[in-house]
This record gives C-alpha cells, sequence and structure tokens, in this order.
C-alpha cells in the first residue's frame, strides 16, 4: 500500500485513523501480548463510521437510543478501546490504554461489556457478536413498535472478520436477519483474506457476498482504506430495506512489515518494525501520544451527538408518563409491581388444584400470567414451540409486518437464538426466553456460557429434561447437562419439581438481573407435590424441606423435578416400615449453596444417610450427599452413569432405578 | 399430488417405494411415536438411490468400499429402517420394525452406529449426519491416495432437510466442502417446505440454492417423486468434479391426509387416515405384510452389489501384503506393533532430559514420534495450528492436489472439525485428532457428545487449558470444561502434568478403540514432574502416587495437570515443617475410577486429609476428596469458583490460590 498517497488523498481522515494504528501498537507493546493486525487494518472503516454514522455522545455511554457499535472480531479490542479513548469516553483515559491486558483493567485482552458501560457486549469466541446482533437489531424494532420511532430509532453496526463468517453461528445470524428484514443491521466485514493459520483460501474459498445475498442481505463491495468508499457505502446500508453487509476489503496490519500476513494477526511488538509503521504512517509522537489537535478532533466527534441526545431525551419526557416508567422499568431489569401477586395466585391455584402435569406445561400456564404483566418478555423457541410451551396466547408473532410481536420463530438454530437472546437482553429493555430440547444444550453452549459471563439474564427454557423424553433415545435424552449447566459459574439451573416450584423457578428468573436461568422441564407429567400453599418462594431457598420424617429421622432422600414424587413415594415406604424420613426438594443447587450455613444445616442436618436422586449425573451432587466440609455421613446416589436407551418412558425410569423401591432399598442399605 | 398418475408412470418403483412407506406408517403406528412424513416424503429419492446408485451388498454390511448412506435427518429413522429390511440385512427382520423404538430394539428412535453395522453415524441432532458426511468424503479421499482407487472408491451420499440446513454447522460442513473439492459427496435435501413450527417459510428464506453455490457446490433440482429426475440427477452428481447438493422438492407425509404440514411431520398415527393414505397407495396387505414380489425385487437390490464386492475382494488381495495388513489394522483400530516401544524410549528421553515445557509442546513432540508410525492419523487444527502444536513434519497437507497428506486447516469452524472428525472415525481407517482452545469445546459439544455416545476413538487436543493461557482473559479460559468433558459418558479426559503423562495420554488416545479422548494441555511451560523412568503407562491407571509421604502420612495432594508441580511444592514446604504429604497425580479420573477398588485404596487411603488442586470448577472432584462411600475424611480444594480475568497468567495463578503456600495452608488447616 501506499501510505503517503492515502495520508495525502484525506489528511484528516488519516491522521484520526493512525491514532488508532499507533494507539493499538503502543498498547499490544506495552503489554506483550494481543492482536495488533485487525485494529490497524479496520482503522479507516471505524473511523468514518464514529464521525460521521455512529449515533452516540461519549459523554453518555448509556443513551437509550444510541446506535449500538459490535466488535464481533473481539480479539481486535484495541480498536474499541482506542475509540472510546479517542472520543473521550470518562472509563477510558489513556492510563487504561496503558494497562491493556493487565489485572483489573477494562481493557481487558477481549472487549467485556461487564467493565465498561460502552462496551454492548463480550466478543471473543467468534461469530458470537454477529449473533449477538441480530438480537440488538430485533429488540430495536420491537421497542421501536411499542413505543414509536421517536423514542427508539437507532442501528446496530457490527465489525466482523473472517473468523466471525466460518463459524456456523453466523449462518444462523445472517439467515435470521435476513429472513426478518433487520434493515438497522449494517455488517462491515473485515475482508483481509487473512486467518491465524494463513490466508483465508487455505481453508474456505466461499464467496461471502452470494452467501449473504441467498440469506436475502443487501451487499456492498468496497475498498477498506478509502473513506469517500466507505461513507458511501454507509449512507447507502441506512437507505435500504435490508440488512447490510459492506465487505471492507483491508490489509491486515496495514503498513507495518507484517502487513498482509498471518503474523500480523497477532501481537506486532518488534521496537525496530513499529517505528518502522509509524514512520510510514508520518507519526512522530512518543508511544501512547496522541497529537492534541487529533485528540481534539476525536473528541469533537465524541460529542457530536450530544444534540441529539438532548433532543431525544426532550422527545422522550413527552411521552406518556406510564410508557415512560414502563421504558425504564424494562430498562432496569425490575420487576412489575404485580408479579408477586401474580404468581402468589398461581401458586394457589395450582396447590389447590393438584393436577398432573408435565413441569413444560405448567411453564406454559405461568407464562400466561406472566407474559401479560411483562410487556418486555419476549419468547421464543428453536422450531419446537409445541414441545417446549413457549407461545403464550397473547404474544403475537414477530414478523416484517408485525414488529410489536413479542414471539419469535427462531428456526432450528439453538446456537443463533441463544446468542440472539443474548442481544436482546444486552440491548435493553427486553427480557428474552426461548425454549429447546434440553440436550440441545450442547448447540448453544457458547452463548449460555457467555450469558453467565456477561451478566444477563437470558432465560433458557430446556424441556425433554431426561430419559423420561422416552423413545427418542440417547441423542435428545439429556444426562450430563444438568451438569454442565452447574458447572457454569453465574448461572441458575432449575429443576422444578412441579407447577408451583415452575411458577416460583419463573418468578426468579424474571426478576434475576446478573444472571441467566435454565429451567429444566419434563416432558412427561409429574403429580402436584406442593400441596400446602406459602405465600414465600421455597425455589427462592434453592432446597426445602417438603415433608419431614415422622418419628426419629434416619433418612434424607434429596430429589429435584421429576424424581421428587419418586422420592415422597419411597417416603412412604421407609414410613411404613418405621423409618422416619425427610425429603429435601432442590430444585436450584446454586441458591442452596447461597444460603447461610445455618439454613443449609436446618434443611440437611447430619445424623441421618441421604440418598440424591436425580434423572442425571451424579457429578455435583457429593457436596450435597456428604455435607459440608469436614462433616460426613453415609450417603447413595440414585442417577444416570450411561447415556439412555430408546424405550418409552416408563420403562427407562424402571430400567434405570427410578422407583420408589429402589430409592427405599439405596437408603435401608445404608442404615 | 396425483398418486394414481405417479403409480402408472412407473409402477415397479412406485410399489418400491409404497413398501417404505406403509412400513413407515405401521411402525409408527405401534410404537405410537416416530416420524412418519420424512420416510414418505423421501421414499422416491431413496428407492432410486438404493436401486440404481449405491454400492452396497446387503450380505455384508461392512464391506469397506462400500459407498456410505447417511440419514441426517435421523428422526426419519423409519426410511432406513426400511430399506436395511426390505434390501435383506440380516440385523433386520420384521420383527426388529415391529419393535421400533422399544426397548433393546436396533430401531430406536434415531439410528444409532452402536445398535446395526449398516447404520454409519448416529444422527438425529440436527446439521451432524451432512457434517459427519464431510469427515467419510475426506478419509475416502485419503486412503484412495494411500491405498489406489482399485480398493477405495466410494461416494458418500447423504440425506439432509430444512433443520440440518438450517443449523450452523451445516455452514462450516458445506463450505469445506466446496473448499477441498470433495466431488464424491452427494447431497439430497428434502426439500419440503415443512418444519416442526409451520412452513420453513416462518423461520427462513434463504435461497439454498445460491448458499450452496457460493459454497463451490454443483447443484441440481428436481422433482423428488420423478424416478427419472432422481435417477438423472445422481447420474450427474457422480459426473462432476464438485460436491453436489441436488434440491428434491418432495411433499412431506406424502398421500397422507397430513400431507405438506407441518402434523405431518410428526407420528400419524390415526387408523383411518393410515388405511386412507394405504388406499391412495394401492397398498392392500396387513400392518408390515410386504407383498412377495415387492419383496423379492428390494432383495434383488440388496444383492445387487455382491459381484462388486467379490471383484473388490479380489482387487484387496493382490495388494501387497505390508500394505493390506495396515489397511486391516486401521480399520480394526489396532495399535501397531511399534506403538509400546516409541512411547517408553520418547519417556525415557524425556525422564533424563527434564524439560520445562507446555504439555500443547510436549504433545507436538508425542506426536513427532507417533505420527511416522501411525499411517492412520490425520491431525488438524480450527485455525490455531501454532497455537495446538498439532501438526508435525511428516503429514504433508490435505488439499485438492495432494490427497494424501494427512494435516487439515479446518478454519474457524470447530463444530464441523469435530463432526468431521467423527466422520473420517467412522469411516474407519482413519484415527482423527484436530485442536483448538479448550474453551471452544463450548463449540464443538455436540459432536464431542456423539463421539462418546457413537463409541469411536476421537481425540480432542484441547490447549490454553485453564487461566493459564493469561492475557486472553475470561471469554477464553475454560473454567467448568474439565468438569463438562468429565460429567459426559465414555469419555477419557486426560490432563497430564508434563510431557511424560502427556505421551502415555496419547497412547491410550491412540490404542482406544471405544471412547474419545479430550486431551487438555497447557499453553504454559511446566517442569517436568516425572523424573524416574517408568516403562508402564502410569496415566492408564488414572493417577497414582507421584512423590509419597516421608514419615507419617498426614497429608495426600491430589492434583492434575500443571497443578501438580504446585503440589510437590507444597509438599516440600509441608515436609520441612515434619507433614508426612503423599502427592498424587490424577491425569484422568475416569480410568482411575475404572480401577479395582485395591489400586484406589492405595492410591488414596484413609487416615490423611486430602486437598485437591486444579484449575477448574470443583464439580467432580468431591468423590476423590471424600473417599469411596461410607468412608470419609476431612478435605479441601483449591480450584476456581467463577469465571477468570485478563492478565498475566502468573498473577492470575497466584490471584486464585494456586501457590504452594495456599496448598500447604489449606492442608494445615484441615490437621
Amino acid at each position: 500500500m501506499d501510505l503517503t498517497a492515502l495520508a495525502r488523498a484525506n489528511p484528516d481522515h488519516w491522521s484520526k485513523a493512525t491514532a488508532i494504528r499507533a494507539l493499538t501498537l503502543d498498547a499490544v507493546a506495552a503489554a506483550n501480548s494481543g492482536h495488533s493486525g485487525m485494529p490497524m487494518g479496520m482503522a479507516d472503516v471505524a473511523t468514518v463510521l464514529f464521525e460521521k454514522h455512529l449515533k452516540f455522545d461519549a459523554a453518555n455511554p448509556l443513551w437509550p437510543d444510541r446506535d449500538r457499535f459490535i466488535l464481533s472480531a473481539g480479539h481486535g479490542s484495541m480498536l474499541i478501546y482506542s475509540l472510546l479513548h479517542l472520543t473521550g469516553y470518562e472509563q477510558f483515559p489513556i492510563e487504561e490504554l496503558k494497562n491493556f491486558r493487565q489485572m483489573g483493567a477494562r481493557t481487558a485482552g477481549h472487549p467485556e461489556n461487564f467493565l465498561a458501560d460502552a462496551i454492548e457486549t463480550t466478543t471473543g469466541p467468534l461469530g458470537q457478536g454477529i449473533a449477538n446482533s441480530v438480537g440488538f437489531a430485533m429488540a430495536e424494532e420491537m421497542l421501536r413498535a411499542q413505543y414509536g420511532a421517536k423514542v427508539v430509532d437507532h442501528h446496530t453496526y457490527v465489525i466482523a472478520g473472517d473468523g466471525c463468517l466460518m463459524e456456523g453461528v453466523s449462518q444462523e445470524a445472517i439467515t435470521l436477519a435476513g429472513r426478518h428484514k433487520l434493515s438497522k443491521l449494517i455488517v462491515m466485514w473485515d475482508n483481509n483474506n487473512i486467518t491465524i493459520d494463513g490466508p483465508v483460501t487455505l481453508s474456505d474459498n466461499t464467496d461471502q457476498v452470494a452467501r449473504f445475498k441467498a440469506a436475502q442481505w443487501h451487499v456492498i463491495e468496497i475498498d477498506g482504506h478509502n473513506p469517500d468508499e466507505i461513507d458511501a457505502a454507509l449512507t447507502e446500508a441506512k437507505a435500504t430495506d435490508l440488512p447490510t453487509m459492506i465487505a471492507c476489503k483491508t490489509h491486515i496490519a496495514l503498513g507495518h512489515a507484517a502487513q498482509d500476513t498471518s503474523k500480523g494477526h497477532g501481537a506486532l511488538t518488534d521496537a525496530d518494525q513499529m517505528a518502522e509503521a509509524k514512520k510510514a504512517y508520518g507519526w512522530t509522537t512518543g508511544p501512547f501520544e496522541v497529537p492534541a489537535d487529533v485528540k481534539s478532533a476525536w473528541e469533537e466527534i465524541g460529542k457530536r451527538g450530544a444534540d441529539t441526545r438532548r433532543d431525544w431525551e426532550e422527545r422522550f419526557d413527552k411521552m406518556p408518563r406510564a410508557k415512560r416508567e414502563t421504558f425504564n422499568r424494562a430498562l432496569a431489569l425490575d420487576a412489575p409491581k404485580k408479579m408477586s401477586a401474580t404468581v402468589k395466585a398461581f401458586k394457589k391455584q395450582i396447590t389447590e388444584s393438584a393436577p398432573k402435569m408435565a413441569t413444560r406445561a405448567a411453564s406454559e400456564k405461568a407464562l400466561e400470567v406472566l407474559n401479560p404483566i411483562l410487556p418486555e418478555t419476549v419468547g421464543g423457541s428453536a422450531d419446537l414451540t409445541g414441545s417446549n410451551n413457549t407461545k403464550t396466547s397473547d404474544l403475537g408473532v414477530f414478523d416484517v409486518d408485525n414488529r410489536g410481536g413479542r414471539y419469535v420463530y427462531w428456526g432450528i438454530r439453538e446456537h443463533g437464538m441463544a446468542a440472539a437472546m443474548n442481544g436482546m437482553a444486552l440491548h435493553g429493555g427486553i427480557r428474552p426466553y426461548g425454549g429447546t430440547f434440553m440436550c440441545f444444550t450442547d448447540y448453544a453452549r457458547p452463548s449460555m456460557r457467555l450469558a453467565a459471563l456477561m451478566q444477563i439474564p437470558t432465560a433458557f427454557v430446556m424441556t425433554h429434561d431426561s430419559i423420561g423424553l422416552g423413545e427418542d433415545g440417547p441423542t435428545h435424552q439429556p444426562v450430563e447437562h444438568l451438569a454442565i449447566s452447574r458447572a457454569t459459574p453465574n448461572t441458575y439451573v432449575f429443576r422444578p419439581a412441579d407447577a408451583v416450584e415452575t411458577a416460583e423457578a419463573w418468578e426468579i428468573a424474571f426478576t434475576s438481573k446478573t444472571t441467566p436461568s435454565v429451567l429444566s422441564l419434563t416432558r412427561q407429567g409429574l403429580p402436584t407435590v406442593r400441596l400446602e400453599h406459602k405465600n414465600n418462594n421455597l425455589t427462592e431457598k434453592g432446597a426445602y424441606v417438603l415433608a419431614d420424617a415422622e418419628g426419629k429421622r434416619q433418612v434424607i432422600l434429596i430429589a429435584t423435578g421429576s424424581e421428587v414424587h419418586v422420592a415422597l413415594a419411597a417416603r412412604d415406604l421407609l414410613q411404613a416400615e418405621g423409618i422416619g424420613t425427610r425429603v429435601v426438594s432442590m430444585p436450584c443447587m446454586e441458591l442452596f449453596a447461597a444460603q447461610d450455613e445455618a439454613y443449609r444445616k436446618r434443611v440437611l442436618p447430619g445424623g441421618a444417610v441421604r440418598v440424591g436422586v436425580e434423572a442425571g449425573m451424579r457429578q455435583g451432587w457429593d457436596q450435597w450427599l456428604f455435607g459440608e466440609r469436614g462433616k460426613y455421613g453415609k450417603a447413595d446416589f440414585v442417577g444416570m452413569d450411561r447415556f439412555g436407551a430408546s424405550a418409552p418412558a416408563e420403562e427407562l425410569f424402571e430400567r434405570f432405578g427410578f422407583t420408589a423401591e429402589n430409592v427405599a432399598q439405596k437408603a435401608k442399605a445404608l442404615l
């Protein structure tokens, strides 16, 4: 590349873009790790975007109607950190850039939404950002339909690399966006033909332009170093009624000795080569120094949106008070006042009628009463609507001609659904929940983990939660998936025993602000086990005494979900033999672990043998079976230690020992 | 559809295809569950494929040079069961069809490779079959290059539905196939425009033809009920030098009242509607009865390949004996004779030189000596070759013009890589291994689970296995992933402590026949801890005494991988205070659990406090900390209970307590 010509053609642009490149080189060198090439390659695109198109106000990073900027190629984090510093975000003084990738810095190796207001989502695992962006853009459409274009009217801009586009989830994302004509979604593809292993062509020869067109996108191809072309493309993108992909032909590590090579992808820390690159840029200041005029030009850009924001605030204040309150409440993730009473009434009605019902059906019933009082909920399913019981009567279906619809037919895209739900939650104003079979936790895992890491309350409705699904067989029968979700930090895993616990789980999921929920629900019918009405949400305690021992307590049976009624039946057998038996229902291990020691000991006191019962792997159970550190009793576990099988559910439960007789027998063997 | 016209146009074809439809209806009705519509819709395509194109011999389901038939839309399992019964496979008498979805039957809800010889892969989780098929086709190319077209020359045929094509993994699969011009891969898309939630257009409007063309496929569009068009398309597909997608326009549940509806996707069990459908087909026999002439026509098809197979055997027998032996050994997954000596020599050399080395680097060194003696290994990485250390000097790179290459640049496609590796293993003759960062276990999970369920020895090389990867931060730092893989039945999870254990892990992985392996390897350097050479493979025991207590044994430290040397240092501190301390290295919990009780007790005797040390979640550890059922001691665990952070690795280990001082302190607190 002839850098001199580039600089001469657009000197103001060039100096601004160069500031990004220089800061990137400096920060990566200081950290002695990181990824230099991508920010250097995409600096021109990002500069034009921030200077001329992105609606933002650096002084108000959380302004609700800002455009969203998503760096899907998260390894290029110095691009966003540079931009946030240069435009004057308070959370990004130059010290943050000097501490790139150091303990406690906001400038983590990959952008982390929970470290800074202006970072919309956590990226790095490739494809996540572009898949999140679909949820961002859907949320914008939904909220615009709900509150009007005067208060909700913004774009979602994404920078994605070849890695993002090679990941399968990108296909799920772009086909969703194309299907729903998410015209305010604009993806800028960093088309640099380089991956870590070498040129893209080493592993891929996809015609990306044709691929996006096949997914019903508008596509524009430009030189990613030509500011006029970038500007024109962004203008055109905003004018179309389709989502737009701008293929930006760029040079990774522009101007560096490693330009256009896979070496350029990584940390470019060689001092001489850095000096040469800066010289070629015409950049003469020291490390982390930005010439005052360049910094001030960038800061002007950071203030560019201030008036627009003020105008927005005026318009917002003119909205009817009730609407404003709902808007703010949803944004703050506060529960509506009616929530508690609604759940209590629902529970009371269940306790009184004591239906036999699958917890997936109970979940639908709970959602039927909750969705009407929570206009921020958005439901959906990955093509299992009738099986996941996620659609309630009042939601309406989100579509091109019905943006106010609150139900999404996600198609057979578990991963894309999970990532887009995360995007909705991150956008704000929406509480997403979506369903698939629990076994397909596997497909959604990358985004489920990120929900936990990002501290957002996405709710994953995982039905058909054990061998109890029967004939579909081991490909569809989760056995390790409770353990998988429980092993993940900051995740509530609910396995409710009946409709009462299911409603309690939903109450927690829909009041959670920083923790995602997994609702593990049965296909098969279960009896109601909570036959005494309690106003309190007992699931909130994680575990509680469902039926206490009569006489001397010799056995404690601990069970979850569909095995709770088995434990109750086992208790009947044991009590009939004069063996005092307590049954503890444990719908959420994480919440039980969070209780104080006194409560935990009250529920699980010493002096009795313990048997855990759950149609899943034992992993994670031993802490409850063997008590707190240093105080142990005799214990056993009735669970799965292998994959299931294809057969009717009742036969499988019998075959794998989930019977009252077997549980009672295991308990007696310990006495 | 005018069924009479269809029947009249091709009466012989019609009766054969109708046999599939009728058996499907009968089996689903008998099971009262299953999926009728897909086999009924694709019966014509499958009939023409089996009658005129598929190279197979029903009497020899495992004939190595057979064409592979993969039912990616696995819910339509009655299609393959019908075909296997009709063509006379011994394992599929009519009784199996009558027992569809019942306990112990081969006719599980979804096709399971481990239940019957002729089922090439386990499908049901959508997209897996089409992604496996890329590995099947690559394996064929590789083996053809290795053994010649006289003994390896077959096609891979796939039936995929809309669900398969909507799943992201299908994009990874088809772009791989396009990049590598896998011309012997032929995908028949069941284009019926129906998913469970409704018409495909409810959730998707992708132009699949354009999409496949963008991925460099040859595409043919046909009427999926016209046998002539089907035949011509298959002929054309075999003649191109690109992978081919045949878009077969079909009617789901053809001829049934539920035709062309999402109801048709499921179990069609209404007796009257079944009778009407059969009447419309002109099918007059009772349930599970196939007219003798139709059955005999199908059986002729089943024998069609017998001569071809005999000719192949003659050609095979003419191959040089050494080649034949290698071919058969690889197919049988037997280890070469040199394996044991090679590993021993490697271990001896390591013990003597005692290098400080990351286990990912140790893995490369082990592979450098193993790959040359195992011509069946195929390595690869999802665009992290230099980081995963998976490429050794002698492999060569698999490419269009180098089919003998044994290294695959998989691109940024963790899921596609895992699924294709499974396909290679299922094809036979290949031992695949492939790498990514351990955190991206999440992306590969659906296929890693299936490797375990399918009982195939795929090896997953998961480097950067903890916070020890440092600055890339929590998006890239696994904390729950050891627990995730350990929770999965039939999976070896190796976390070797040094180069000796790494080589031992590879020896086990490369001799395993029915269990996949996960090798969890460090980014950072580790000291050699096995300083005394042992010919025996100690990792095979799962855990062993690495350093015993001097004096009275008061403490047992149990550690894995990068924490073993920390435990040894903690032992030094404790012994210096006169506290007798044993260190147990536990590179594979699953193998330790499989030892007899006497050995487990020898390694982990009572009478001492125990501290586990591993930079991961505690889940799965309590069984070792608290001993066998009924015998418990005091114990503690030094691990992670949250996500990591972005900072240099040494600081993170210090911050999270992985220091000799902290471990010694925890042990002392228990005394």
